[in-house]
């Protein structure tokens, strides 16, 4: 049995996707499932962040005492996740009124690969307001789809459309800002497992800082979710991510990203440290 | 016996401050420690966050396994917690060669309070930068200390001289930026239990945003520290506080917030989604 893994309602004519494929999960037991690594969303050493996260987040929404819709999602990348099965382990510790808080613990051969927490929360319309503004960008179809030298399997799932800051040059720009519409590859409607995974989707702001790619790692990534599964689903397809860095120190460097709606809704908000290493100059 | 909460070395001539008397733990089984509210970090319902995830991470801080120093923590506040004792069980599920992930369960009365995730790393000097620019400024004593109305206890342990964005007047700014120089009433060293405190010593962005008060409370805070701990011990009192929100829907908001040194450095980065209950006008 696949366990249907974000609550998401598929019309009759819906084929899964790749992404689908990834973060499918079986149950193994109480309170735990087992995920698999999937080929398609691979990166330089292991899987694409984002999917993991995706993945995570599935495990808690899949799981029978799931109350409420993502709110917010932390995943700690605590070793190396390696091609092949791995379990994950969720747990609500505690349920409110009109929120519940999961823990999350990912193993791959007797080893915690990873470690997070997940807030669910029911949906709530109600008085809302915006302080984020999205810059202004013309439309996608104004900026071509970048050419990228696709060094890791996940880059084909994903089409970025830079309006600044794209793949580094041989100049540095000592500011690691990019803006870039995203839209997936395989088109299917945004929920919260989708929206975890683009929010992963901005390179390393490192390489922008300094021009050169630099042996990176995503350690810890908090993503909130600003929007209900409803709202997500009817949001289009094409997304403007905004990514930028504020320091880099001590060998790791925090980034932080936003994704807006094309009318210019924020659709998330997420931040991640991130380890490097550079030679020295 | 009272643990050493934060490893932070202490002068012959230095006194304990309500800081230091508000993290203190007592050893509690493996694994576990009791923490005691303090009635002078006290908010309107329960005690101010900070000082809730400053204890969580000197419970961390304090563990006999704990290698390294803090780099990210994030708390979940999963429900709310009553003047007295709680216990705060910490656990180590991987150590790196660089780096330590800790899950953090915090109880009260048979129930789960608090949950979170902390990454300890080894400190390291290497190629550094910083794109975050701190807002062009005056010196504090440029500015009054704000005579606030000390409606929580806890507003009594710094002292805030606003720049722009103080305490919400009758007119709404429907912009909730603020900059204030914060500094501890009590001086004290700043290390990293202290920051994670101040990190969250911003007013709730909605009393900004909207020009009342609101009914709120921080549900998940996440916290990126960018110095050491001998940095840390060698900022001055005075730090540069910036905060702003993104977006406020689905019944919470997210919050930002900088911590700069007088330089100019950014010593913190924090992000928390706070919960909020508006009439409608």
């Amino acid at each position: 049995m696949t366990l249907s893994p974000t609550g998401r309602r598929v019309g009759q004519n819906q084929v899964m996707t790749l992404f689908d494929d990834a973060i499918a999960l079986t149950p193994d037991g109480e309170n735990a499932v087992t995920a698999h690594t999937h080929p398609a969303w691979g990166n330089m050493v292991g899987p694409f962040g984002g999917i993991t996260a995706a993945t995570a987040l599935a495990a808690v929404q899949a799981h029978p005492d799931a109350i409420g819709e993502p709110a917010a999602l932390t995943v700690n990348f605590a070793g190396p996740l390696t091609e092949g099965p791995w379990r994950l382990r969720v747990r609500p510790v505690r349920t409110n009124r009109s929120n519940q808080h999961w823990l999350i613990l990912g193993e791959q051969d007797g080893q915690t690969v990873l470690t997070g927490t997940a807030l669910l929360a029911l949906p709530h319309r109600g008085w809302e307001a915006q302080d984020a503004v999205m810059p202004v960008v013309d439309a996608p179809e104004a900026y071509p789809v970048a050419e990228i030298e696709r060094t890791s399997e996940w880059l084909n799932r994903y089409r970025m459309r830079f309006v600044s800051g794209g793949l580094p040059g041989p100049t540095p720009t000592g500011d690691a800002e990019s803006i870039c519409w995203l839209s997936q590859t395989e088109l299917r409607p945004w929920d919260h497992a989708a929206i975890a995974a683009a929010a992963d989707a901005s390179f390393p702001r490192i390489f922008l800082h300094t021009g050169m790619r630099a042996a990176t790692g995503t350690v810890s990534m908090t993503t909130y979710f600003h929007d209900d599964a409803e709202v997500l689903a009817g949001t289009p397809e094409q997304l403007l991510l905004q990514a930028a860095a504020s320091r880099f120190s001590e060998g790791m460097f925090d980034q932080h990203a936003r994704l807006f709606a094309p009318d210019g809704r924020l659709v998330a908000t997420s931040h991640q440290t991130v380890y490097y290493k550079v030679r020295e100059p």
